[in-house]
């Protein structure tokens, strides 16, 4: 038995892409009581992925130079002697950019693919989902007719922040570059606004759309997306940070400028940053919820499935940060 | 009876000073029913003055041209037809900078004239201990043996929260100018370590005073010495905001870089603006407390008190910013 696994060969300095990977076949020996086999069949891209290639300091150690790139991942037990993981049940995830995945369970989930197709418990299912839930209700607590402002709005954290917000009471106000995601927004996730970052007249547009202020701002972008939001919040607004995608790969070297800091003190507003595990207790009642509504037709998911294997991984990852997908970003394997 | 007023005669484009002041004499009415007069003695000179010079927006609308400089002050009631306020009582409260002030007891408050020098009402028994309180215990919440970084730390507010931080079990590092004040900060304060900002190595001082990071940075300057705190915050830190005194008057332009800003998001801190006025309802408490360790020796406050009169608030509201004072700034009047 063997397994095809993608290897981190070095480090980015700007976008990653296929120069920064390799594919290496590993021989992977049987499960030993207690363990059993994946066959991957979805790997998730991840904002977080350019921070693991590098590196400086981040949530979690950097991906060594010559080690398997670490992914979320879901995929099918084909062997096992682990009674939690029977063979033939579907599992996702920490298991690792390849082709199978051996694993004693520690981090491993088991779901019910019935309910939806596989790349989806890597998105909206998964921890982009809670990533929306707990950043979205935990922290930015919207108030009935408040106003949600969220920017990559089309992807996998956006299209769920604005469907909570709406489920919650409030507007939402999807910020995404192009008119084709700007249209998906308002037609597809139900955003109240939508608002093209291409156009000239950004923020003009952000603030028609937010005639009262901008109540809670979901910070998964950073740069003059997140500068413009900062400097149109309403009094008392809340912030959640979970990302700052476009600062990753040194697009943009800003932090915030001084009229955005300043609103922290004279709106008073609450900036937190967070990760889904800052919530962990919680996180069944998270994953019932986005279950339920996704079920009931009031949240829906869309995600952008790739193929091409391995192989393909680092090109799709470069789309990830050039927002050249639509949607969760998935890569396939065969 | 006449009133000497300061008036405010321009708006400053960088420092305010002696320029954008006149004082006029206007006839004072003696008080009406439910009227008092009081006789100043001390003003209160605040940072939030210079954004009450400005036209841009801020907490309250600016002063505008002509009209007497919104101040806080101190002063004994000589005249009255109020029976919460009888003659010869003493009170404080937004009187505004003059020598004498018609009140129907708005905003004001008596206060016990016994426990403590006049000036001390406007400081640390005022709203400056007040800011302090509620930013470094509703919102720092400081835990044994964490690290509480301030600026400005042997003014007004950052002389008690390093106090405060000390009497709740964190150790306290305070950053000021110059070693005058650093010797203050660790002599008369309790401070366990002092930086000066001045020095060239400011950063490195400060990591060499905070080897586990800072738990707790309380927000009262701006510029580089808060940009170098949020570079150096531990894991799930705070950072109350109170206010940016060195950006005020364009000496620093920039907000914060993308390291500092990014430390919100690696770090999980939580940032948060506010105004005491947010914990109205808790004043009482925070007064009680501030004057019983007071009291008890616990807190020791220190005021830098000029004379002059109303024709010297200009050059002294200068000082301010310059950094000029030691301790709270405070203006007597004969």
């Amino acid at each position: 038995m063997t397994s095809d696994e993608l290897i981190l060969a070095s480090r980015p300095t700007g976008l990653p892409g296929a120069e920064n990977f390799t594919v290496r076949q590993v021989a992977l020996p049987e499960p030993g009581e207690g363990e059993f086999r994946v066959r991957v069949e979805v790997i998730s891209l991840d904002p977080a992925m350019r921070g693991w290639m590098s590196e400086g300091r981040s949530y979690v150690p950097p991906v060594e130079i010559g080690a398997v790139m670490r992914a979320f991942a879901a995929g099918t037990v084909e062997a096992s002697r682990h009674p939690g993981f029977p063979e033939g049940s579907s599992v996702v995830g920490m298991l690792g950019a390849r082709s199978h995945a051996l694993s004693n369970g520690e981090g491993v989930y088991r779901i019910e693919r019935a309910r939806a197709p596989i790349e989806r418990w890597v998105g909206g299912l998964g921890m982009p989902g809670m990533t929306a839930y707990f950043g979205l209700l935990r922290i930015g607590r919207p108030k009935d007719g408040e106003t949600v402002a969220v920017a990559a709005a089309a992807g996998a954290v956006g299209q769920i922040v604005g469907q909570l917000a709406k489920l919650h009471g409030a507007r939402a106000v999807g910020i995404a570059g192009g008119p084709e995601k700007c249209r998906l927004l308002t037609e597809t996730f139900g955003f109240d606004e939508a608002v093209d970052h291409r156009a000239p007249d950004m923020e003009a547009r952000l603030k028609a759309a937010c005639p009262k202020g901008i109540d809670v701002y979901f910070e998964n972008v950073g740069g003059p997306i997140a500068d413009a939001c900062y400097r149109n919040m309403a009094m008392n607004g809340r912030v959640p940070v979970c990302g700052m995608i476009s600062t990753y790969n040194g697009e943009s070297t800003e932090g915030l400028s001084l009229a955005a800091y300043r609103s922290i003190l004279v709106n008073r507003l609450t900036v937190r940053g967070f990760l889904i595990f800052d919530f962990a207790a919680d996180i069944e009642e998270a994953l019932t919820n986005l279950g339920r509504w996704h079920e009931e037709g009031r949240l829906v998911m869309r995600e952008d499935v790739r193929g091409g294997g391995l192989g393909a991984f680092g090109a799709v990852l470069s789309d990830l940060y050039t927002g050249a997908n639509t949607g969760k970003l998935v890569l396939k394997l065969d």
